[in-house]
């Protein structure tokens, strides 16, 4: 056993494992902890030396790790993953990126990657993506298309709301999302062009419908692998079974009479 | 091969297919472009020309594809749809129409009857719609009679939301994607009249419920296609062959005891 | 044929039916034009006119009916309900009950009691409900509950949403259908009590999760139906004959051998 | 017959059940009336004593059934939970505690305890729940995330939605709700921080689909429960049956041809 392979084995290890979820959570404490100001104030060194140590132990797991894979390191999602969440830490934070320091949090993330149920959660959803990919192109389309014609529209008169297509975008998501689409934005716009309801309700009807549509293939494909996965193991077993069986009654019967030409065509 | 038949073959290769979506894409880009008065102001002449250009491409394409199929052109669906989306940049626009203007944007949507896989989702989505007749029938009868009741009961009071059939019924569709239903409407509504909850409850319910139907009718539409498709092929051979083998076996039983009754029926 | 039969035979006539089905769509148009004042000030007179004939006709209609039925008429639920929603008409409407005018819409809710396949959705609709009549009598509870908390705890701070059980009752169902329930109450609520969100957000959950399971419920019941009719009645003669050959072919082997022994228990 | 077994069959008689819904329909009716000050001015004292009448009846039920059952009393977990519903009226409310007054009426839940079919509800609810587990628990890691990124970016400007963890944690869950999202939080932070949508439309979408997603996975589950308990039974008996009258057959022929070898590999 090379040093690589044994490095490896180690950090694979279930203690090391577990020793690593317990870093993570008590590193999702310390950075709970940061953002209350009282807490800072009264004990704040020790909860930026206590991170600093968590982010230590998960520099070393992951070089360690990355000493025994080598390359094969990055061909796995979740090590990517890992090394870009523990990463952003290490990234210097001038003034301007304070959000760098609140995407330390991220870091948190690393429970999934190592806890098998969660990960295997996260896969399920990320599995059922490829397959909403179309529905997805076309909400863009479709959002892309009414952006445009709301900026055109009604962006002289509501610069707020529909001033460019970026802020078009954002209130159609707002829209979609039914939040206030009436009260707060189409009965003012209306009050303006009172054919605007024409435009707006059609946008909800379409994008509600691909959200539906959108759901019902997720139910009907999950359905279809659970029962396909569920059943046919079994099925195919017994069909295998009864078919060879008969098969051997056939040649059985064929031999007694003593010819050898069977009656039914074999399977192909 | 007659010239006609020469220009479809042209317009359908694949090459010429992927230099439409180009032309699709780079059109959508410039009528994004046409939104911001920025850009405009400083390249205003060049956007427009090659918008021009765009239109002059489909133009063509489809001028070659109505020679190519003639009458037939206009049976395929798609096709009509390509020839209005185009055609509305052709309407003169006066100055009262900028809405027509603004509907040129349409013209993206032809990336869907051009990409298979899109046109196959749209597809799908107006597959589902005819199933779906009896509840949108149900529900338009539903929304007349509320907004027949509403504006006679609540018309006088609220003429902003209930003061004739349109608006009530732009109401009532509003309160049917739950917006601002209570706070915004009902509350102030039954200010005036303390029983108006007496109409409005039953309506999200019964309006709900029928959503509900809708959703739970297309899954379970979907799902029986989905099983049927992938499940009675295979099913059915195998079936097929137990009973092939199955009366093979009897008839070679009943030839071996030299009397040719069978003592099953035959399968009809 | 006796002269009831007669009267039953005409009035189940597809023409008959059909020329019903057009004055209901005559009568909803009539009593949507009588929503607008203009209209009934130019010719209010000949709308009622119009209408009163429509509401002849029904009446002659379900008289003939009732005649050519006797005491089945009432016995299904559709002649019924045509038999209410046209008697509302008959009701005099003294100066308070200007409600009583306006249900006389309802009438227009006939054409499903006419028409089939509408008549199958409500049917549909109705099936579906005595399967969730355990979810909703629960949900009646956690409402009762909920109301009788929320006026106890929020009811003398805040009288206008939590003063007495009917008006928690409609705020929960408000807060159930998520509309204005943070921003409208639940925040003003907490600016007085701040624990408020431990009673809000379980009921959010727990009558949300009570609806998706009913959702849930209609869909697996939905589909089992669905599935059951589909396959079972192909599935179970296959099995019947599969099972009657095997049976054939050992009883045809065991005369061959002499003996009536049969090796497998008969099945029951 | 020994004391415990007869008190024991005397408190499980269908009379006594019905008597004790009775007492608990009784209790929920008064327990509302004290909501009504009015009710309580006039016959208060009647009310409060009906109210100790039924409290006194409920602790009796449960002290039988606790003599009855002895240790095994607690094992039930619905024995615990009518324990715990009916012993909160006897913990004494000091002023500072009118909650625990308020909280009483849980004593009506108790009728689910007594009544099967609301009982197969809630069960079936609490049998779902523990495959959610996972998704859960991921919702709870992307709220913490959450709630930290959004107190240390939004905290200090925004100090009543987002100026600490449990702030900003009901701040999300109301986003996630769709309730006044854009409107009411999103669009007054996006004049502070342009960028905030960057946060919260991912937010929104990824809880969104994990909500989804639970509901796809809650359908499958119950689905293929339902599909299991129905099909399985009958297609395995069948199956069964088929393979044991070939196994017979194959037997047979062997012993008629004189060698006992079979061709085909028994079923392991």
């Amino acid at each position: 056993m090379t040093l690589r392979q044994r490095i490896g084995a180690f950090v694979d290890q279930p203690a090391v494992q577990n020793f690593i979820i317990g870093v993570i959570v008590v590193n999702a404490i310390l950075l709970g902890m940061e953002t209350s100001d009282h807490l800072m104030a009264t004990a704040g060194g020790l909860i930026r030396t206590l991170d600093l140590i968590c982010l230590g132990i998960f520099i070393v797991e992951i070089g360690l790790k990355l000493v025994a894979r080598g390359r094969d390191f990055f061909r796995n999602g979740w090590n990517v993953f890992d090394f870009v969440v523990v990463g952003i830490a290490l990234i210097p934070t001038t003034q301007g990126l304070s959000v760098l320091r609140a995407l330390r949090i991220l870091r948190v993330l690393r429970v999934i990657s190592v806890a098998p149920r969660l990960r295997r959660v996260v896969e399920g959803f990320i599995t059922a993506l490829p397959g909403m990919a179309s529905v997805f192109l076309l909400m863009a389309i479709i959002f892309y298309i009414g952006s445009v014609i709301s900026t055109r529209l009604f962006g002289d008169a509501f610069p707020e709301w529909f001033g460019n297509l970026p802020l078009s975008a954002y209130s159609l998501f707002q829209i979609m999302t039914l939040e206030s689409w009436s009260m707060g934005i189409v009965r003012p716009v209306m009050e303006v062009y009172p054919y605007a309801w024409a435009f707006f309700v059609p946008f909800i009807m379409i994008t509600t419908f691909a959200v539906v549509n959108l759901l019902v293939g997720l139910i009907v494909n999950s359905m279809q692998d659970a029962h396909a996965e569920e059943t046919n193991a079994a099925t195919g077993s017994y069909r295998d079974e009864v078919l060879a069986r008969l098969v051997a009654i056939e040649e059985r019967l064929a031999a007694q009479s003593g010819d050898n030409v069977m009656l039914t065509k074999p399977r192909e």
